[in-house]
C-alpha cells in the first residue's frame, strides 16, 4: 500500500520510560502507536527517553524520563526532547505529537503536518495554547474530551496490547481499585463500597497525592479487608485480575478515556465505572460492567456481577481497543491529512 | 547608515513588565538595548510582556509578567511568548533573545539569525542546551561569565540609563545594602562590616530567600543602626544613594554583572565589592570603591572611602556602562552577525 512508505515520528513524552515501567498513560499509549504502526509496516521513529524499548527507529536527546533521573531537570529535558524531533521535521512526512501544548509551539517552524494527540487538558490555563493552534490537526481520546473551536479529524480511543493482559478463567473474591491515588480517581468511594458490602479491596497504584492518601486512604487500611499494595507493573496487575470479582473505577471527574477499564475488560473483569466523561464509551452497561452514579448504586450493582460474560468483556477489548483497532483508526486520521496537505499545496 | 535600515527583534523575558517595576535585571537591560537602539535609528520591536513600556514597537502574546499576575502559568506564558517571536522570524534581520536555553531550541527552525546575550548560567542542568547550540551567536556580559565551548562574539558590559541616576552632590552616612535578600548577594557579610565599624547599615531589596532573611538578617535588625527597608525602585534607590557614604557588595559567589555597582557609581556611590567574578571589572580598585576578599578588608576599606572622587565615578560610568556604550558595542556585534551571514550564504 502506498501509505506503508510514508515516514512517521511519534512524539513520545519524557516523563517517563516509553512504555512506561509502571505508571505512564501517555508513554504507554504512544508505545501502543509506535509498535502498531511498525507492525503494519510503517517506517517509523520514536522520539522518547534513551533506555525506552521499541521496535521502530528510537531516536532520544535525553537519557531516562525525567521522573526516574534525579539529576534531571524536567524543563531542559522538554525543551531539547521537542525541539529535537522538530528540527527533523523534513525527515518525515508526518509528526504525530503526544506532547501536549508545548509540541504546538514548534509546528508552525515546520512544514511537516502535526497530528497531536490530546491525552488530556491538564488546566485551564494550557487552553490559550491549544486556542492559538486551533486549526492544527487534532484527535481526541473520547468523544467527552474534547474542547470547543479544535479542528478534531476523529476520536480514537487508546488501543492496549491484549496479549499482555491474558482471560482470567475464573472469577476472584476482591474488588480492586488500581490507579493514581488521588480524589479525582475516587479511592475513597471504592472504600466506601468496600466498607458498606463487607467484600475485600485491593488497592494499588502510585500515591499522587499524599494528603489524600494520609487523610482519606491510610485510615481505612486494616491489613485485612482494606488494603493498599503500592504500585503495580504489568504483572502485578495481572495478578490483581487473577484476584478480581471487579474493578472499581469511581472517578470524582470526568474520566479522559480510561486505560484500565480496558485493561480489566480484557483479562475478563467487569468494571463497576461512574458514568462521568468517557466510562459509557469504554465500558457496556450491563455487559462488560456497570456505570453507576454514587457509591449506593456502586454497592447494589455488586449482586449483579455473575450476570457479566467474562469472555464477553474481552472479545469487546479485542473489537474496540486492540492495537490493531486504534492504529486502524490513526491510519484513517493520517491519510486525511496527507489528502488534506496534498490539495493545500497544490 | 546602512545597518539603520535593519529590522531587529528584542527578545525579553516575560517574569516581569519590560522594564520591570522593580526587580527584573534581564527585562532592565533588554529595556535599555531596545531603547537604545531605537534612539540610536534602529527599527525594532520588542517582544515582551503586553502593560510593557517602549518606544519601540511592542509585540505581547502575554499580558503581563507571571510574577506579576497570579492567574499566569509560567510555562504556558514562556512557550507562547518565545514561539511567537520565532514565527514572525522572517519579519527580522535579527532576533536579539534574552531568553536563555528555551529560546535556543527554536533557533534551528528559522533562517533568521539569532544572538543571545547570556545574562547567566542559572543551573549546570541547563548546559546541555547550551552544549548542543553552542555554534550558535553568543555574547557574554562580562569576562568572567563564561562557559566553555561557545561560540562568543564578544563581552558587552550591561548599560545603565545615567538620567535615572543624578550625582548625589554630597556624600552620606549610610552603608547600603542594595540587591535580592539571597545567601549569594552576602547581605550577612554586609551585615559583620556594619556591626564591626558600627556604621549604620540600610538594607533594601526583595526576600528571595525566606529562610535566609529570617535566619541570618533579621535577627540582626534593631530599627537604629541595621535597618531593613523592603524592595525599592528607582527613585528608592535614589534615595539610598542620596544617603549613601558606601554600596556594600560582598557577594559569595562570583558576580555576573553587577548592575547595582554602576548605578551606585553613578550616582557617584562608591562601592566596597568583594573580587569574585565580574566585580573587578565594573569597580576600578581605589578609583570608584574597592575591591576585597573577606569582611575584614571591607571593614579596612572603610576610612579610605573619602579618597574616591565621586564625580569621577560618574564619569567612568558614562564612558563604560552607559546606554550608548553597550548600544554602540551590540552594534558592531549585529556587524559581524551580519557579515557572517553574508558570507554564509554567498
Amino acid at each position: 500500500m502506498a501509505s506503508a512508505k510514508k515516514r512517521i515520528a511519534v512524539l513520545s513524552p519524557v516523563a517517563w520510560r516509553t512504555p512506561p515501567r509502571q505508571y505512564g498513560a501517555w508513554e504507554t499509549v504512544a508505545s501502543n502507536i509506535t509498535e502498531g504502526l511498525v507492525a503494519r509496516g510503517w517506517d517509523v521513529t520514536l522520539f522518547a527517553s534513551g533506555d525506552s524499548v521499541t521496535s521502530a527507529q528510537l531516536h532520544a536527546v535525553v537519557d531516562k524520563g525525567y521522573n526516574e533521573d534525579s539529576t534531571a531537570d524536567p524543563k531542559v529535558a522538554e525543551y531539547l526532547h521537542i525541539s529535537e524531533a522538530f528540527e527533523r521535521a523534513a525527515e518525515f512526512d508526518l509528526i504525530h505529537s503526544h506532547y501536549d501544548f508545548m509540541a504546538l509551539t514548534y509546528t508552525r517552524l515546520v512544514s511537516t503536518p502535526v497530528l497531536t494527540t490530546i491525552h488530556g487538558f491538564s488546566s485551564p490555563k494550557i487552553m490559550a495554547v491549544y486556542q492559538k493552534y486551533h486549526d492544527g490537526y487534532f484527535v481526541s481520546i473520547s468523544d467527552s474530551d474534547r474542547a470547543p473551536g479544535l479542528n478534531y479529524l476523529g476520536t480514537v480511543y487508546n488501543g492496549i496490547d491484549l496479549s499482555l493482559y491474558p482471560l482470567q478463567p475464573t472469577r476472584g473474591d476482591d474488588l480492586i481499585f488500581l490507579g493514581r491515588i488521588h480524589p479525582d480517581k475516587g479511592v475513597h468511594l471504592a472504600i466506601e463500597v468496600a466498607q458498606q458490602s463487607g467484600w475485600p479491596l485491593l488497592i494499588a497504584g502510585i500515591i499522587q497525592d499524599k494528603t489524600y492518601f494520609r487523610d482519606q486512604v491510610e485510615p481505612h487500611l486494616d491489613d485485612r479487608q482494606i488494603r493498599y499494595i503500592g504500585s503495580v507493573d504489568v504483572a502485578g496487575k495481572n495478578e490483581l485480575f487473577a484476584r478480581a470479582r471487579a474493578v472499581l473505577h469511581l472517578n470524582t471527574i470526568p474520566e479522559r478515556f480510561g486505560l484500565v477499564l480496558a485493561e480489566a475488560n480484557a483479562a475478563g473483569v467487569p468494571v463497576i465505572a461512574m458514568d462521568l466523561g468517557s466510562c459509557r464509551e469504554v465500558i457496556e452497561d450491563g455487559q462488560t460492567g456497570f456505570l453507576v452514579n454514587n457509591v449506593s448504586e456502586a454497592v447494589q450493582a455488586l449482586p449483579k456481577l455473575p450476570e457479566i460474560d467474562r469472555a464477553a468483556c474481552r472479545e469487546h477489548v479485542r473489537q474496540r481497543f486492540s492495537i490493531d483497532t486504534m492504529v486502524a483508526a490513526y491510519e484513517r486520521v493520517y491519510d486525511k491529512i496527507f489528502d488534506q496537505e496534498t490539495k493545500r499545496r497544490s
